[in-house]
């Protein structure tokens, strides 16, 4: 061990590598909460060549490396391991090149998903990606997890962004696969393979993403929907009517907007209650064009009894407070003691069933529990928060619980966040013996000695 | 290998495998003209059962498979090998699903592109993919090469219609990959490797489509352009404008379009020759309004002398008429002895350079030769049609020179069409050492015994 850190300050200098109590408390979890671990040492790269040298010396030594973004991982992908190095590549934080005639912009992975954005809006694009943790994750965690977030109904997630990736194997070899082009079938696409495979099959050292043109304008609307499957013909009909310009389709079930009004002192939507509200952004060229396409579409949602109430958002201030009651997410960890986030997908036209299944389900087992349901339903995702003091502090068997049933309607335990160490036990809930046969493949194949973040995702 | 065929015949029923005269000629090869081989036997599977027990049976008498769908193909990945078994996916026609409400269709890998196109249209929606050989080509095949074609700019490559797929490994093992969200992130996204493996890696018995509104209006343009980087800014323009409502942005250079008037006898469409000419389509809900964004955007371009002539269609006869030019592909067979066709892709930014590059080259090594370049430019495919008997019939010299100077750009030396065996000898021209050994890795993972398409995209 000593060899090794000795070998690794003197190829990449002694401020690259940290050990022991100058390895920064920040580095020994990420945000699952998991207990937080010392790693055998803390390595900041500068460079690709850097890195490549790093995993070449962590191969010739046979230990483990833990690559590591900026640490916000909900699944506890980036926690060290005590006999592994953590590699970060926050030293690795530029933004190479921006092209606004092409609409393709080339960062080291280091770099957050909040410079990227800013980037591209300078040169008056887009990136597709946008979740709350924007200004400390960093692009190559977020592939590495293919985090969505906001904009998946639009944009897709990281992989429909990803243009080119260069990765890094375990044994150092450096893979540039950074050519924009769309179109470039040449055998297999192998950065298809390092896109959410949490650091277990590479580092990723840079990415070329594509950009989008930048909103032109944005109209916002506040739906009372009649019910779930009324939400999902009003969805249709906005795909129909307003094309690929629905950026938003948000829902909040009943106690999910008593807890939003609760916590941040907000006031009825609306006259009355309703069981389900939806919360829609649309962009395009023109706001009174979009303001007059969602009025038709209310219209006659409202006609066919879809839609119970509905207000469209006349300033910007109206739209902000519209997300207002969606973001009560942030509010989470002060009202939960603590929250228990879950964080699946169901088929779409099943996310109201079971919504109302896990429900029922948690009323039978904890009496008087504390939940809200919310999600990002367009494209599949469904949120629920729990209470973890008002089920006795049972989060093993309140997990067991969600997940049977998301097991029961063929659903998936992990929409976005990953499956790191915290959803482990639960995999084989979403694959097949098969598919984790051929996932154990593929590992062996890229990384033959299991050094890349072992016991991520699944254990040898 | 009459033990095979007896076992394959106990399995499958005798009507089920065809050996010697009774194997129809027309699966003897595929659109690429190479040889017709005869393959040991042809083997048509009515299920993933089938196929599954087809290829335990291969795999226990070592015999190698190569996978069939519509015969379509360009580069060869479907021609048979004399000691394989030709695994033909065209009992497997079904369209199994199609949900309106979620935008999802499902079917078996052996249903036409056309077929799934009819089935979305039937119910109001779209298939993103669209390409000449609709009617004959299978979606399985089509996955296996990742196909692109008209629809790319809006819509992606079949890679992203795909929200599950079903596949059979060498070994007889079912994956099962068919869950419809969107967002799923549970350990390897494994579907994703075999999409554009072209059969190497398993067989694709089965797909989970997303499915797409169907355009309400649609306007289309003819845009004579100043030059390549005119042509660009051109893009640009009608990107940041018209959003994603962008469907096609096709270039033409001069000799295609003088080739195509001649072959099929239409007039100039200006008032004079133009270099390069811009054929736009644009989707939204309203022709009128999709006119006058056009027209907003025409009249600026003019102004800034990146337009020099344009047309905007006023009705589905004069927009079909506009296509027509740039249709004139389907003449290149009976007007060039034979055409060598070349499919490769640029960084957008260098397609006019090495255009005039590519042009300046061939001419100077064979004077009065006869080529068309022309192209789904905006996602940075380039075609080049070159008349074989104008180079002395020297096609391993004409693509030599093309690959080199691809080469020196940095460019893909097959955008859509796949490696299979024609482009073997040249992958090395757009992959690293370092990525072929990675390939190399997967396939031995995935298939041990080497049994799947042996010998396409690269030999052992």
């Amino acid at each position: 061990m000593r060899n090794l850190l000795a070998d690794l300050r003197a190829a990449l200098g002694a401020d690259a590598v940290a050990s022991g109590d100058a390895i920064p408390e920040r580095c020994l979890t990420d945000w699952s909460g998991v207990t937080p671990v010392w790693p055998l040492a803390l390595v900041r790269p500068r460079s690709t060549e850097e890195v490549s040298a790093t995993l070449r010396l962590c191969t010739r030594h046979r230990v483990p490396v833990v690559p590591q973004g900026g640490l916000t991982g909900l699944a506890g992908a980036a926690v060290p391991l005590a006999d592994a190095i953590a590699l970060s590549l926050d030293r690795m934080q530029a933004i190479e090149s921006v092209d606004a005639a092409t609409r393709t912009l080339t960062a080291q992975a280091g770099a957050t998903v909040l410079a990227v954005q800013q980037a591209a809006a300078a040169q008056g694009l887009l990136f597709g990606v946008d979740f709350g943790a924007r200004g400390s994750a960093q692009v190559g965690g977020a592939l590495a997890t293919n985090a969505g977030g906001n904009g998946v109904l639009r944009f897709g997630m990281m992989r429909e962004q990803t243009l080119g990736l260069e990765v890094v194997l375990a044994d150092g070899t450096v893979l540039p696969m950074l050519r924009p082009m769309q179109k470039n079938n040449t055998g297999y696409d192998l950065k298809q393979f390092f896109i959410g495979a949490e650091g277990t099959l590479g580092v990723i050292t840079r990415a070329l993403f594509r950009l989008h043109p930048a909103p032109v304008a944005r109209a916002t609307m506040l739906v009372a929907v009649a019910d779930f499957d009324a939400a999902l013909a009003l969805l249709g009909r906005l795909q129909a009517r307003c094309g690929a310009g629905l950026a938003a389709f948000e829902l909040m079930w009943r106690d999910f907007i008593e807890a939003s009004m609760a916590w941040q002192q907000l006031r009825e939507p609306f006259d009355q209650p309703h069981a389900l509200l939806a919360l829609v952004d649309l962009d395009g060229p023109d706001e009174a064009l979009l303001r007059a396409a969602l009025e038709d579409v209310l219209g006659q949602a409202l006609e066919a009894g879809l839609v119970l109430d509905a207000a469209i958002a006349q300033s910007q201030a109206q739209a902000s407070a519209f997300w207002k009651y969606r973001e009560a997410t942030a509010e989470l960890p002060a009202h939960m003691h603590p929250p228990v986030n879950f964080d699946v997908s169901l088929p779409m036209a099943e996310i109201g069933r079971f919504a109302a299944a896990c429900r029922a389900a948690l009323d039978a087992r904890w009496p008087g529990h504390t939940s809200v349901f919310f999600g990002h339903v367009g494209d599949s995702n469904l949120h629920v928060s729990t209470d973890a003091a008002t089920v006795g502090g049972d989060v093993p068997g309140l997990e067991h619980l969600v997940y049977e049933l998301v097991r029961d309607f063929d659903g998936s335990i992990s929409a976005e966040h990953g499956i790191g160490l915290h959803k482990k036990p639960y995999l084989h809930v979403s694959r097949t013996p098969g598919e984790l046969a051929a996932m154990r493949a593929i590992k062996a194949a890229l990384d033959p000695l299991f050094l890349m973040n072992p016991g991520k995702i699944f254990d040898r």
